[in-house]
């Protein structure tokens, strides 16, 4: 597809043009002609689908199956549960009528204002209101339960400001619906499914991950708890990567879903829910790509491994062509996705550009002086250093670099969000050290009204209460009021 | 998930009524609160998912690439290709605002009337014009050609009468749309797309189905040229299982979709697209299934064995459990799907007509006198028949039985069609033979108009014309007038 190779704008002269530029100069996405919604082009949607086909098989593995529901939602089914119609009933798409006709005046169609619905539809914003009412029919007895659902779907909520996969009017995610007999055994899998999205992003996207919970303000309308994890981006600003809700018994309360317990006895079903996006895609971007282009972690790359002959005439390209055939089928063999890139109308330097651009994560190059030395040069697109190693044993060179690249992409970004948190002791430090970005670990009395002063005056929020926070009581550096431990703060996508 | 087993309606009492209580008794789909929408339960959409794998994997040996487009399309975009507008353009669902808000009165929340939307969005029927629009910025040259891609996603057509699967106004499907420098190439790919339906319809669904082109009257709007495969039923409908259209250069027109040829010449882009749906699931069930409940082909089949255990106390259940532990491994090693049913809360007569209510294509019973005689009953889900065989190479037996059952629906299913295709050669015939259903082959003059009056006064269409016709000129049954050779009329899904 027709595009020129650019330089990027450097991250550091201005990190929201560069990630436009990647987005775009890469092939992931771009703006449609619809506002808000964007076109996932074939390179984007390659490394979703690797992101996909992975969550499904772990959501498969703690024994979850798919469904399908309904894309739209009646009207009245958003307002029966208190909060949720808070959060989510207001900036949505409504179908109101279900029929264009010709227009009168012979010039396109327009809407028929006899096919007005009788009750409008909303392009479900979650699935929630939908599932619980399909779920009143599936639900009787403990026998029924748990429910353990997940649905690959589009929603759409109709932001104001868009980012190509941080933030668009449509987007493509999984919501997991579970239902269950018990408070405890609902808490588990809310838990659980927090687990699961951790080692997803830490082993996969290579991405390190702070499990957290939610503060009331920023917890999932309708939810009683919310889980979440954490990512910090390369200019400081954090991501929410991905959540998971206890919603106790408030969506079997709106709408009626009882079962007949272990005891005989009626009583509301438990239910969890939790769901990553395409906005994964924007934390994978940002949290590892550089001024020449993408960084892929190994694991989630459409091409691993590309291999550019350096060749003068048709017979040089045959013999690099035989010499790397057995290579070729060798990797493949080891599911190593390979593309040997022998089209002739690219000189060798356009390649390496256009491979670095795509964040391929090892590049192979070899010529002529290669074929008689017995080597081929290497290079590592996380560390852009080339070598020149023998031939001989290439293969598990290489499949061996995959996982020191996988490895060495995850340790960066830790080492970059270990040294991008700090504790904080005062209100003034906080408003300080904010303005550099990064976490701050700070006390924080529990209380919305100071989570609110923190927002309006820093732009800062509290992006989670650590699972893992270490037992440290102490005064808030806003109010002075008592603390029962540190939060985490950061200004955020 | 609660659903009594209750008896099916007879398929020949009331075929409509046992297709009905079949896709909600085997727990595939059912209807949802939202008119003519489905939700495909967790055991259908595990059917559809299978179909997905290996169409996916067939689009991309093809060499295509999956990418995602817009949910929405602006209502002026369906006006520009004018055939499309007229197929397409009219039953929709049309987004016309874009924000609720709080009622008034107090109760629930009602379309805000100032978010109202400065041109309508059409929840997509079909994607070309989105698609075409976008491609527009991806084509200058012959060197961005040709542009492969795939697309997953759901569409919405208001159908006013809707059957699950079928007929729904929220269907999931897939959608092609490529582009290419010229008419010949467009041509191949159309045909190398019915080519992959008609193998994945035959392997795996093993459904025969007849390959061949529709008339003008049934083409897609906005085709030059469709090209369908067709299957029958087992009431003698037929029903269209994919379709593969040559649009030739419309959509490029609409869009004003040029390039520069290799003769440096501008060209408009040529174009096909084509599609599978939900819809194959009602092909698949209707193609096979009995009043047991579904027959489904071992290579679509969630669960391809069962094992169920006859046990009178927890010792004979672990005796039982030691002895085909081996043979689970084995069975997963070689990918095959099995279950071994151990639940202690239903019995074995139950778990019998479950599983074949719900398709499994074999079903194994062991008990203590197997155990003693080093022997299973195994049975086949295709035949309904027992057999107790050696426990010694039962894996062997099974991996084998499996091909077979495969081989055996396809060659049953083929044997069905050939004996419900019949060459007619008058209209008094045709309008006697039609009221028994299946294909009826008769020359036709190759008008829209006699073709409309055999529709208005049999309810047969003409499903194809088919690529591999035997050359035989002849009079249509109807005009008397010249005919090229016979058509494939039947009655229809």
């Amino acid at each position: 597809m027709a595009k020129e190779i650019k330089e990027l704008t450097n991250a550091e002269d201005n990190y929201s043009q560069w990630y436009n530029d990647l987005v775009m100069k890469a092939d992931l996405a771009e703006n449609s002609a619809v506002r808000g919604c964007m076109v996932i082009k074939p390179y984007g949607y390659a490394i979703w689908e690797k992101m996909q086909a992975q969550l499904d098989k772990m959501f498969k593995d703690t024994g979850h199956m798919n469904a399908y529901f309904p894309l739209f939602i009646p009207k009245s089914y958003l307002s029966k549960e208190a909060d949720h119609v808070e959060g989510f009933a207001k900036e949505c798409a409504v179908v109101t009528h279900y029929r264009l006709k010709n227009s009168p005046d012979g010039k396109g169609v327009v809407v028929d204002p006899n096919a007005k619905l009788e009750e409008e539809l909303i392009v479900r914003p979650t699935s929630e209101t939908i599932i619980w009412s399909t779920y009143k029919n599936w639900i009787q007895s403990y026998r029924d339960l748990p429910i353990l659902v997940n649905q690959w779907a589009n929603v759409v909520r109709w932001e104001m400001r868009t980012r190509l996969f941080l933030r668009t009017a449509e987007f493509l995610w999984q919501e997991g619906h579970t239902a269950h007999a018990t408070q405890e055994e609902a808490m588990d899998e809310a838990v659980k499914m927090l687990n699961v999205y951790s080692e997803f992003a830490e082993k996969f996207m290579a991405l390190p991950v702070v499990k957290g919970i939610k503060s009331a303000n920023e917890r999932f309308a309708g939810a009683l708890e919310t889980f979440c994890i954490e990512a910090m981006m390369q200019d400081g600003k954090a991501l929410q990567a991905g959540t998971s809700h206890f919603l106790g018994q408030n969506f079997a309360k709106a709408f009626d879903v009882q079962f007949v317990n272990k005891d005989n006895k009626m009583d509301y079903v438990w239910a969890t829910s939790w769901g990553v996006s395409t906005r994964l895609m924007g934390a994978l971007i940002m949290a590892h790509s550089d001024n020449n282009g993408l960084v892929l972690p190994p694991k989630l790359a459409p091409i691993q491994v590309v291999i550019v002959p350096i060749y003068k005439n048709q017979e040089q390209l045959s013999k690099i062509a035989d010499k790397i055939e057995h290579l070729l089928q060798k990797l493949k063999t080891e599911n190593i996705s390979v593309k040997f890139d022998d089209s002739d109308n690219k000189k060798p330097g356009w390649k390496f550009a256009e491979y670095e651009l795509k964040g391929v994560p090892v590049r192979l190059a070899i010529g002529n002086r290669d074929l008689e030395n017995g080597t081929v040069e290497i290079m590592r697109r996380d560390t852009l250093t080339k070598q020149t190693v023998s031939f001989d044993g290439i293969d598990e060179y290489i499949i061996a670099l995959l996982d020191e690249i996988q490895d060495n992409i995850y340790k960066k970004a830790l080492d970059f969000r270990k040294g991008i948190t700090r504790e904080v002791n005062s209100y003034e430090e906080f408003k300080q050290e904010i303005e550099k970005g990064g976490f701050l670990s700070a006390h924080w009395d529990g209380t919305p009204e100071t989570e609110e002063k923190i927002k309006a005056e820093t732009k800062a929020t509290i992006r989670c209460i650590p699972l893992d926070r270490k037992e440290e009581k102490g005064v808030c550096i806003v109010s002075g009021k008592p603390s029962e431990g540190r939060v985490l703060f950061a200004r955020s996508y």
